[in-house]
């Protein structure tokens, strides 16, 4: 007997996932310029985990007990802060086996919209081949929750979330029936071919632009340079393959 | 001197616009299935002014005191409404010369939303070019509101905001910097070849054809049938070409 199709979902803003919520799915948190990039950067670079915080003074106190902390507001990284929100920040010679307390302004508030889900887990382009193997294998409903930019639509987690419906339904696993994820893989599938200059016209890549912070580009729209595949865990993200995978190999040999 | 550009953006959700809110512009609403729709043909059938109500209880005090009411919810006709929400009801034997109270699932929430806009215009296909005529005239900073479906991204009025924002911008007096713009102008260029076709995948198409009440579908994606510009003027929606314009003229003459 074949099973069961789970059901991918698209939600544009945080604003609207209480239109969108489904307490049994797993919600996919996409931002990709640049937290969710950045929190891929920092796994695929031997991060050992991340404390993702909405508030700066949350952030600040963790700083005060000695942390590492990245926070970064409007693009600019906070006074008080180890570095920003730039994946060349989240460097090997920075984050290997370290723990990062992590503010940004979109990315992080996110995740704790999300967090009464099943699972909540980290996209990026970086990760999506890993990322949505993942996801079909755990035959859950999944909503990707695009990040936006302080709760308005934006383009660049527009199309990541079509690139993983995409994946998603094309593995005949998932289906559709919800019009921002036809939508958005509409975009996708306009913006694959050059999705580096697709996003030449996103908002925040002006943005980012203008406070010459735009070198990023390229690194967070090239698919599949990391397997890491981040998830909550207790109000930590973890690596899934180093967190339950490799842990479960170690205690089984 | 050329004049400075205005500036034209799309929100996707009611539950959005306090993002996109700019009191200094005008908020075009659109529920192309089918309130949006539904207003403009009443116009175009010679009705005198439309009262949009939000509340049910508030339709039923209307009927009360002797008003003719459309209501629905869900796509359903309200038991003490004189008719429900599809543009057909809309007759001119029903409407010539009469003020409709109105009342519907998303669209009437919408326009009561907006309210406190410079301007609050009424959106469709069937109206499309008479709308973005008047709006180039305006000179203001437009924002499409997309009533979407319990707050929900909507496929059809998002569509329907991208043929508009391609108006406008088209037109050399709009320009848009709105990711949420630029995507709907991305789908309406897919679409607007076979759009009835292209709205096949929407899912409130689905949400009617289970009713059958889709008989509306041609109807409500055929452009430009109409050169009605419903506004709203003290709370009750009129026809700006009759009740500026001609009102205008006839007092000159």
């Amino acid at each position: 007997m074949s099973k069961k199709k789970k059901k991918v979902e698209v939600c544009y803003s945080p604003a609207l996932y209480p239109y969108y919520r489904n307490d049994n799915s797993i919600v996919v948190v996409a931002d990709i310029l640049r937290a969710t990039t950045s929190i891929c950067a920092a796994f695929k670079n031997g991060a050992k985990s991340l404390i993702p915080v909405a508030g700066l003074d949350e952030a600040r106190k963790w700083k005060e007990k000695g942390y590492l902390v990245a926070a970064e507001r409007d693009g600019l990284v906070l006074d008080f802060a180890d570095f920003g929100n730039s994946p060349f920040n989240f460097s090997p010679s920075r984050v290997k086996g370290a723990t990062i307390v992590y503010s940004t302004t979109n990315g992080t508030q996110a995740i704790k919209t999300a967090s009464g889900a099943k699972h909540v887990a980290i996209g990026a382009f970086i990760n999506l081949t890993a990322l949505s193997g993942w996801l079909i294998s755990e035959d859950a409903d999944v909503v990707v929750l695009c990040a936006g930019w302080k709760n308005r639509y934006n383009l660049e987690d527009s199309v990541f979330a079509g690139a993983l419906a995409a994946k998603l339904t094309g593995s005949g696993n998932f289906f559709t029936d919800c019009d921002a994820a036809l939508a958005a893989i509409e975009l996708w599938n306009i913006a694959q071919n050059d999705l580096c200059g697709y996003m030449d016209k996103a908002a925040h890549r002006h943005r980012l632009r203008k406070l010459g912070l735009d070198d990023i580009m390229e690194y967070c729209h090239t698919p599949d340079s990391t397997q890491v595949v981040p998830v909550l865990k207790d109000h930590l993200l973890v690596d899934y393959n180093k967190y339950f995978v490799e842990d479960n190999n170690s205690q089984q040999t």
